[in-house]
């Protein structure tokens, strides 16, 4: 099976170490395809850059479906992921999601982990979009700051395992999620000082993707009553315009 | 006061419908000044074109911001609008949620009619998001297509009015939101023959925007706690760039 | 356009500031009269006072409500509000409802900032009947007492202020309520020194009744589903009983 | 010990069939005495009618409070019920709440069984007050009108079965409460011919009531945080105004 | 009316203290009969040992149900209490359902008071289950341990004081529940030491037990929806696997 | 990695179609092996079955955990799966559970499609349970009854069908779990006649599960806050003692 792993992000060292972990991950058979975004902001943190950063998604979804079987979406908050959905006969996977579900059968609650403030608001907007707010033992960010977005999950390495701690021993959780593309891989690195599983946000969306293709999700989606009907577009993205317009053109063929 | 009155739709015709129902509900003093979106479809009416409707609305504002003191994002189920309200120091006021809200002070529960069922999905997406379904009586939408968006209003009236009724009658809706752009005045023309208020979405939202900066909060606005920090970016419309990455040159010199 | 403003506390400077705050916020047009209850208690602060209140302000709409648009309930914690709104064919505004609804324009969550404790559990009665609990970030009371229910505005400035900050660094508020009559006016004079929009209740509560009467609901009330039938009564004001009885005798004719 | 039945609904033959129904489920040495309001409606249906019965339940209680242990608010819906229990040192039970939580013990959900739709959006704020909604399986009306509300639980007799029997059979109910004061006494008299236990309100209330003293709460609520401090009056019944006022003449002493 | 208090812990001595509260709360004419645990653990604290104990439970009551009236399950926790109310034509009652219920008549929110932080999940599995997270202001246990179960309620009757001053004091409850069996009677002991009510979960079983024999539920259970069909069984405790095949031999007859 | 597949129903033949369903879904390097109740019911259907079935469980995973790296609890209802979280270190996997969780990746709301209404009740308590309400879209079952629960997917198959898509039609459900370990295989079987994904439960369990032990949880889960302490134990099965008194005997020593 082919997933497409979409960096809505436009660092694409990012793209790299992703990847990396996501590769490490998969069955025998799946391969892994990557696209970075060209366009938009070297890390998306809150709304505005969610907004931007899901049509952006959908744009490189449209470019690169041929032949793929799933798409990942990663970034932690899924941009576009509703629409993506709604757009796509083939599972969309966010990493928010796909970590949250997997979670959940890891005891009553997970609390989120991650490296900045700033992204506290746009996680708790994936938590209640997915009504999972009686899950959710809350998000733990650090006091301190960072010198590079590329090193965050080693600078803040201790402060994150402290925190992922607190979390088991304050908020009651019963795992943790370590949150945020530029944390990917770190789970794995810190599993044994931290009393509880910790979940990979990157290798959960690989699994889970497989998952509901190994199911025939990818066969049964196209009869959906709410796959939107065809419809007229002006000066949209070419591929994207032929998804909303509902053309037959291969793509790439324009 | 100046409202900008943004159209993600790209129908100029609505733009026009929609000034004209906003100009009616006007205070003396207060300006109307609209945009059309350029780029994306004729009628909004799904999460994929919310997606990208709302990327617009923040290049649309950016781009005309000067000297506006309130945005109207002209679309019901409000595209952008939290990501706009973040990203502006102005308030941001969407016809669905000032239609809603103000709904909520004539009654319990309101109830959504509207003219297809391509859009309840969306509209409940957006009452969920304000955390109003205990306030909402449900989505009605007629079985009859129609032929011309410009014209629904007209061709469906009758049957508006009658879901209206059904709606007061069997889901005991307290007042009845005609919704969606193409609707703009419908409320005002057949108060008559629905037994309780009709709320217009435009001319809600007109009325919220003058309120919210009649109580002073377009002067407030700019030490909250989510404004998002200045990021690079690559590739971006430039008006949103600027925004984005913080830089004081006025709109439109670039 | 007219509307009653009830002061349902028997404190006559109440009426006083609170009528100042909303003249001074209304349209060109609008005219505010107001009338102060004659019984109960100076200043409304709890579910049992609330309760004798709540029927004071309908016996006072009754015998007020000739060529009335609108009419205010001048107290937040709305004594009476659900009653009223079923009782008369005209738009009904609280205080606590106008500024919570106006407040969820204004970001995701908003606070409730009050001067002394005894009040707080009635507000959050409110905010649980208007089904709000989900945009409320929380109710904050100073420590300090006050001297005199006229000054307290004054007295406690600081405190208030401070509390504010507090809402909006530690509650995550994106707005705060200044919260009880005798705050009315204060949002505007402290607005500088508070972060975020500052709603001022009585303010937002002339604005809202406004809009409601601009939309036209004083005129599509009289057929609402839940209007009671006509019963007899014993030993009531009879202004009151003649609206319980459906007696066509004009008010004030007895 | 001794329990006050107040009836705020002005129709004495009422307070009889209640006490009459009460009386049949005390425990050895309980003592009811009623007290019937003066001033009001004959039979509360809806919120304008309980928010006056309401503040005339605390003037009844407050002159009629010597010697007793526990009080009973002789309406389903349970008029001014928060306010008295934060007035009083003693238990205050409503009907509706007794029977609800009762029913509770009787499986997942209950449904209420009553005679007249104008009482459903009243007994829903009740249940939304207790936060039950997710135990409550609806509220059923019958069709039929009905000629006397003394008779009404004859003549609709079969009609009320019916319902219960509805409620069971297709929305899930594990209890029936037959509910508003004049259908006291029904409940055990149709209890064959409704497959589930049908809860009394009255009978519960009264069972409630002295489970509540035999707890000892008769001797444990003065010490609440939400007492309301003294506060001067206007105007106010003067026993309401002595209760309010904490002043310690005894009642019917002035 | 005789009732049968089931003790799921195998502790005999917990069981005589249990009955003797709940004797002392009996009315006239109530019959208390007891049965221990043979199998299982000392104390159930958790969702393993109430899993274990709630079929227990099930074996207990089939094995001593005759000319039973009631039942009450001796552990705060409620072990096997939905499985019990399905299989059983009798009235069921749980300490911790009952205590909870009663509590809601005393105040907007109850907080539980118990002796180990091991039981506080299983606590608020029950809070849960029951739909009243909305009424609950939380759990409060001590830091300190205690030396033996038997001894428990007097080792830490200060400490427990002192928590349930705490609640009142900062978590808002208005009244408290003393949870957990080793706790019997301890309520009424320290009555005067907390400023609210004080539930006392045995005595509360006991009373609500008694209310429902006399609303006549034990008559009235036999027709409801869900009673499990007859079905076969293998190597269950015969008792148990006669009430699941429906027979009809006496208890004991075996 | 080695999955026990533990069948707490006592039909040997259910074992073994769940297994041929499990097994055609492994990753290369998975075994499933299989333990089947010996005591209970042949298909559990509701509480009470639950309650004992849930008990058995915890016996037959002790009984059979050795070299085991996750435990699928083969009953959709997952009898016992939060007692089991609880007392074992290794993943523990629950057919509803898993099943619902993939759901929710196709889609808002899923519904669950069962083959007997007595299944209902228990099935919707699993849901509140793991609190995705809001997530499905109800529970559907045939009118129709069936012969044999062996043959009850060839039976009903056209009924099933049906359901499934009346579901989509009419509940809006995006995705339907085809549930009851009876039906095992059945969703891979009727996937082209229902035009959304079809989830089996038995599948997405191995998936879940394996997903689970290759992001590590079977090596991190011993430092769990909720981890039961020690304790004695009497009468029960040897092999779940061990596990609750803490011994370290292996497995099958006694």
């Amino acid at each position: 099976m082919k997933i497409l792993l979409v960096n809505p992000n436009t660092t694409g060292a990012m793209t790299d170490s992703l990847s990396a972990v996501a590769r490490a991950h998969t069955q025998p058979g799946t391969e892994i395809v990557t696209v970075t975004a060209e366009r938009g902001v070297p890390y998306i943190a809150n709304r505005v850059e969610a907004q931007i950063a899901g049509a952006q998604v959908l744009e490189l979804v449209a470019a690169n479906r041929d032949g793929v079987d799933a798409v990942i979406i990663g970034a932690f908050g899924d941009p576009g992921l509703p629409a993506a959905r709604e757009l796509f006969d083939i599972p969309v996977i966010g990493m928010a999601e796909a970590a949250m579900l997997t979670a959940c059968m890891l005891g009553d609650r997970f609390s989120i982990v991650t490296f900045s403030v700033a992204l506290k608001r746009w996680y708790l907007d994936c938590v209640a979009m997915y009504r999972l707010d009686g899950r959710c033992a809350g998000v733990r960010v650090p006091g301190a700051g960072f010198q590079s977005i590329a090193a965050v999950q080693h600078e803040l390495e201790d402060d994150l395992v402290e925190l992922a701690n607190d979390a088991v021993a304050n908020d009651d959780a019963d795992s943790v999620l370590l949150a945020g593309a530029p944390l990917a891989g770190l789970a794995f690195r810190v599993a044994g000082r931290i009393p509880v599983p910790a979940v990979d946000p990157i290798a959960a969306a690989v699994r889970q993707a497989e998952t509901l293709v190994g199911l025939g999700a990818s066969q049964t989606l196209t009869g959906r009553a709410h796959r939107p009907p065809a419809k007229p577009t002006v000066g949209l993205d070419p591929n994207l315009a032929d998804m909303i317009e509902h053309r037959d053109r291969p793509v790439g063929a324009r």
